[in-house]
């Protein structure tokens, strides 16, 4: 309801410190090495609760000695409990204990998007992958709304035989509840048990009382569904990206509070459970790898193939917002799409405006008498108003989001048929909560219709609603969204993240058709069975569903190679060919912090000529280098590797240059080296073309890159020789190898950056 | 919007008065004989020209001469002109005169329906008829707005070669609004402009400002349309009774007035058309036939093989409302549907109440604190409940609609989220207008929910909105609704009207667009592609719709045939079996004199086994029975005909014995002969049975017909010996010819009533 993207997650300090008492006993997420189980152990969760035991505090009596909360074998090892300080400390030093952190809350960040992204039936990727048949894609997130049309299994191929997962029985959810599409649905609630021993799970099963992962699953493989719209916005058939994919739903969100350990139980589950692609449209408050734990448990399921798809989280539009940007996973960045919601005002003259409203009914304004008094269009108060004539009223324009709330608040309790509001506010122009009938015009628009007001003896317009505007007005798409964080990132800013932009912003998917989504009148609540949503969360899986097209097409391809296709092949141009803009930075050029390598192109994805590659060993070398402790180390990377070759220089699409304004250094140069896989079909030569970053000069060695067949690797250097600035500036440029009497052009975004922007 | 009846005509007695003052002109309707034109005369057009020139007052100037509106020539012979009492008087006096009337107004009576009529794919009239191929239903109301995705084309055969209509040219409206579906549009204002000359035309075309055209025009032929609801209510796809008939418009109602000369132009294009159906949904304040421009205008029409298709009327639920009984049209009352619009109330107990709700929007009304206060609960002022609790409120019962709409207009006004309202009157079970969220439940119903609220410490209720049931609850039904005109009709009582019911309760079909069709809210208006509308209104076209079926079955039968048919197929039972009860006589079991011969059972009449026809001879003899004047009777038959054999004996499927419970008389006896044509396909031979009238004795002979071959006639007499009453009281029985070892019925109403009862 209302504004539609997911608050970020505040970092209250207090949270982290608050545990830290003795007597109290706190939730904690403890990473094991599991080379250390004695053979002894039937299982790892022999082995664990044995640890576990041995650490009992000699205070607790019998029954409150700590308590495993779950167990991880999957993505990683290790288990959750409830510990005291004591117990903690004395776990601290059992065989095998590599790490602990406190349990955690998570929060969420949060169709026409298909023909956006030129998704087709003639050609291209939905073709190729059989529309992502045989595909699974797993979404950790508040659960799923079974019911739901997006859901049915019509058109869907059998369940893959190498499926391990279950449909678990539970409050409103029997196991008949899935089928073809919906093959799985889970759910890990014991971490907010464990935090809250006396906490009422209100719904205890899969089943999604919130919408949100209702709505992520259906984006990324809902089937095909007729008719539908949000209150006759955006109407038409609804679809996932990937309609043929099948969905499993992993529920760790509640309504009672969301744990990182729930949440690692889902993913740990999912791999087990043999998902090809895990979503995951999560924040989490750590920042360092080694302790977040999508970080963790996105390398276990990397290791095992699993490409993960993580939204970049909704703290723009300052750089630096994005928290958790994790090497081994994809991080969406959020972008517009090509529509627009608006009410079609048409004045006594025959003047038409096209103006912004999601207002949820077909409201009838005909030639109502229009109304411009400088004492009225304050529109701030019930009073003020019990004096508007009945007939459409002009507010005066208001500069945030809180004040045109107001402003419709006091119209919808006065006589006014309709009201023209004035804003350049563009948040306001995703708002979804518009009780009253009327519409959101430009300051500009503004003038003429206050012109014709004046010089009108009886001045009137009309409003019609419900109009769905598709193309390059009133702005191009994509942007950037204002509230998609930008890198670098908090957690390590020499990787770029984000990788990829993808729709984001007021996308139409199902939803949980129970609770308010909207409101209409003064106080009346309305639902819908599909929801306009804006975010990263909304973003991450439409990156979910084209990795699953690509899956489907190139089985053989790795997560690296998926997500090096879909960043080379990105577009960095709007729907008016020219260079994305970024809306939190005053509508300039967007830089590849806010949108990686760029809008995501699937049906040129689905053949990159060339990718990057990069196995568990190369982010082991990364990690390796980042000079963590080696219980940190281990807690992502797990006995299984060593760390023999330590190198910040991983195999990835894009180049990050990072230079410190404070330093009094004048120049600087940074060494790249790359291998590239020829996934084309046979013998190609690509060559170099560069574009220098402001200020930078980049020389590649060599600058052609002859393939006599496919699979075929070859080796590039890249230097960025740059000018470090006093100033925070970010400058961007890329590397494009272009296949010679060829179509293909594989580009990396170049970016020199400061490595905290401010 | 709100109760979706038209409300009736009422017939001022000044309106006859007003007029006659020698110095004023108006507007007059004039029927002349047109075998009285000299040869001299190149057209009837030049005649009547020249007749208005001979009678122009010695009063009036040049400019202010009589002035012809109209002249008609298919229907009957005639013209409308705008005269003084003077000019009246003189044209009465003129070769070839017949009769002369004022000009009046026209006010219009106002789809899962086919599924309730049995309409299906699978067998019977659809199939047999395909869809009412190649027929032309003309369609005689307030136009119809042509962009309505009812009256596309897709499907459509092309437009019949006999076809003489066009698609007029007007505001809004050019030739290429009409398709292979609509295949005429027409407009008829110059009895307006004539009535009052000063009068602005707000929209000078075919297109229907209002929606009732557009709403009959659909139920009758309205191609299909998928997914179409009215606020998410009756949700489904819509379609005509016949889908694939042809369409055409005739607007003769206005904005600016309705006039009955407008009207028989109307009606007299289309014969001249050529249109097979003509359907009238409209009402006429002149009850003599001689004067009744439908009447008139119907004969012309049957005599070239128009089935007429006229509403009762809107003036029940008391008996002799029905006011223009034409034997030679088909008369339809108007029944309830099998579908409930609902909402469901969900106790915090668990116990499910289905209400009657019509809010027009999903609510999210959802484990809502529910309160029942004595005070508060009369829901009678804004201040009163200002202090009620966010939340559900109980409102006390009431006893009319309007006491309703009261309630439901304070609740809105205040916080309260929802409330539960009390009645049994039945015509708020037909409210559209339902702005807050709420339910109607019964008295009975409340008793248990004010017990739970009573004995619950914290009550709390769920609504669930836009519910549509479909089958027997909570009434049966078809019901004779209560507005629906009652026989015996006033024009004259001896031949049973109305002929037949047809489904006109809460019938969803497509509408104008921009017209507000309910409100939500305080003050918010809303529009609608497809309405829901009662009436006689919608029952006629859904006759209409059957006849065009029938037609496209059986092009050889006469209108009377097929009227016959339905009328002797019709059923006297409910969907329970039990027979048919009447919602305007505290639901009692229906007289013929509600409902006709029953409800119209299409599949049924594709194979009625005998039909009662008659000729434009028959209906002559009765007319010339009538004792009305020579002019009066001419203004009807014409020249055309003589009286030959005048007799009040029409051969008509039903039977009326009239008593006068003031006369003196004890028993009487009338005597009837009928005879029948067998339809079927060959030999056959039926057999009389016979339902008596209380205290009435039916003698019929002979008691078996036996036919050799299909065509062949065989005639019987029918004689009911009753006993007159003191009382007022009317006796329903019946005759039925039931064929020998076959399943064939022919049922004919036998009613036993005074001429007026009261």
């Amino acid at each position: 309801m209302g504004q539609k993207e997911t608050a970020p997650l505040i970092l209250f300090s207090w949270f982290l410190l608050a545990p830290y008492v003795a007597t109290q006993r706190s939730s904690y997420i403890i990473h094991m090495d599991k080379s250390y189980m004695p053979k002894a152990f039937s299982s790892h969760h022999h082995w664990y609760s044995r640890t576990l035991d041995s650490v009992k505090s000699a205070h607790s009596g019998d029954n409150s000695g700590p308590k495993i909360v779950h167990t991880y074998d999957n993505a990683f090892h290790g288990f959750s409990a409830v510990l005291s300080i004591d117990e903690l400390k004395a776990l601290k030093n059992s065989h095998g204990f590599l790490s602990a952190h406190i349990d955690g809350p998570v929060t969420p960040d949060t169709t026409h998007t298909y023909e956006f992204l030129s998704l087709n039936t003639a050609s291209g990727i939905w073709p190729a992958s059989q529309y992502g048949k045989d595909v699974i894609i797993g979404v950790v997130d508040s659960g799923i709304w079974p019911e739901s049309a997006s859901f049915r299994d019509d058109g869907m191929a059998e369940i893959p035989a190498r499926w391990r997962g279950e449909c678990q029985i539970g409050q409103e959810f029997n196991s008949s509840r899935c089928n073809k599409k919906l093959i799985g649905a889970r759910y890990f609630n014991k971490g907010v048990i464990a935090a809250n021993p006396d906490v009422n799970i209100s719904m205890n099963s899969a089943r999604d009382t919130s919408g949100h992962g209702t709505h992520v699953a259906s984006i990324a493989a809902g089937n095909y569904v007729e008719g539908v719209s949000f209150f006759g916005y955006a109407p038409g058939t609804a679809r996932g990206v990937a309609p043929r994919a099948h969905l499993a739903a992993y529920k760790v969100l509640w309504d009672e509070g969301s744990y990182e350990s729930d949440a690692l139980a889902g993913i740990d589950q999912a791999v087990a459970d043999g998902v090809d692609i895990l979503s995951i449209s999560l924040s989490y408050r750590t920042i360092d790898l080694y302790e977040n734990p999508i970080a963790i448990a996105a390398f276990g399921a990397m290791e095992k193939g699993i490409l993960v798809s993580v939204s970049a989280g909704n703290r723009g539009p300052d750089f630096g917002t994005l928290l958790e940007g994790i090497p081994w996973a994809i991080i969406s960045a959020s972008g517009t799409v090509d529509r627009w919601f608006a009410g079609i005002l048409t004045l006594g003259n025959g003047l038409k405006i096209t103006g912004w409203t999601t207002f949820p009914a077909r409201a009838t304004v005909r030639n109502l008498p229009l109304t411009y008094n400088e004492t009225l269009s304050a529109c701030n108060s019930t009073e003020l108003l019990a004096d508007a004539p009945d007939g459409i009223i002009i507010c005066n324009q208001t500069f945030e989001t809180a004040e045109f709330s107001d402003q419709i608040r006091f119209v919808a309790e006065s006589n006014v048929a309709a009201a023209i509001y004035i804003s350049e506010d563009t948040s306001i122009l995703r708002f979804t909560d518009f009780p009253h009938p009327g519409v959101v015009i430009t300051p500009k628009e503004a003038e003429t219709v206050i012109k014709y007001v004046s010089k009108s003896s009886a001045p009137t317009a009309s409003i019609s609603f419900q109009q769905t505007i598709i193309g390059t007005d009133p702005r191009p798409a994509p942007a950037v969204s204002a509230s998609s964080s930008r890198g670098p990132a908090r957690s390590y800013p020499g990787v770029l993240k984000p990788d990829i932009m993808a729709p984001g912003v007021l996308i139409l998917a199902a939803y949980n058709p129970e609770v308010p989504v909207t409101t209409i009148g003064r106080n009346i609540q309305l639902s819908s069975d599909y929801n306009l949503e804006s975010g990263t969360s909304m973003a991450c899986p439409h990156t979910s569903g084209i990795a699953a097209l690509l899956k489907a097409a190139h089985p053989e391809w790795s997560p690296a190679a998926i997500r090096s296709a879909m960043m080379t092949t990105a577009s960095t141009l709007d729907n008016t060919k020219k260079p994305i803009k970024d809306m939190g930075n005053e509508y300039r050029t967007a830089t590849s912090l806010g949108m990686g390598a760029g809008q995501v192109d699937p049906n040129r994805a689905l053949n990159p000529g060339l990718v990057y590659d990069a196995t568990a060993h190369d982010y082991v070398n990364l990690i390796c280098a980042l000079n963590y402790t080696r219980e940190q180390t281990q807690s992502i990377i797990r006995s299984r590797y060593k760390c023999l070759n330590p190198s910040l220089d991983l195999n990835y699409p894009a180049f990050v240059a990072l230079y410190d304004p404070l330093e009094k250094k004048t120049t600087l140069t940074q060494k790249y080296q790359r291998t590239v896989t020829n996934v084309g079909d046979g013998a190609a030569t690509y060559r170099v073309k560069v574009q220098n970053p402001k200020d930078s000069t980049i020389t590649v060695s060599p600058q052609t890159l002859i393939f006599k067949k496919k699979n075929e690797k070859q080796t590039y250097s890249l230097t960025i020789r740059y000018k470090t600035y006093k100033e925070y500036v970010i400058n961007d440029g890329s590397v494009t190898w272009v296949e010679d009497g060829g179509k293909l052009t594989v580009r990396s975004p170049i970016v020199v950056t400061p490595a905290s922007p401010s």
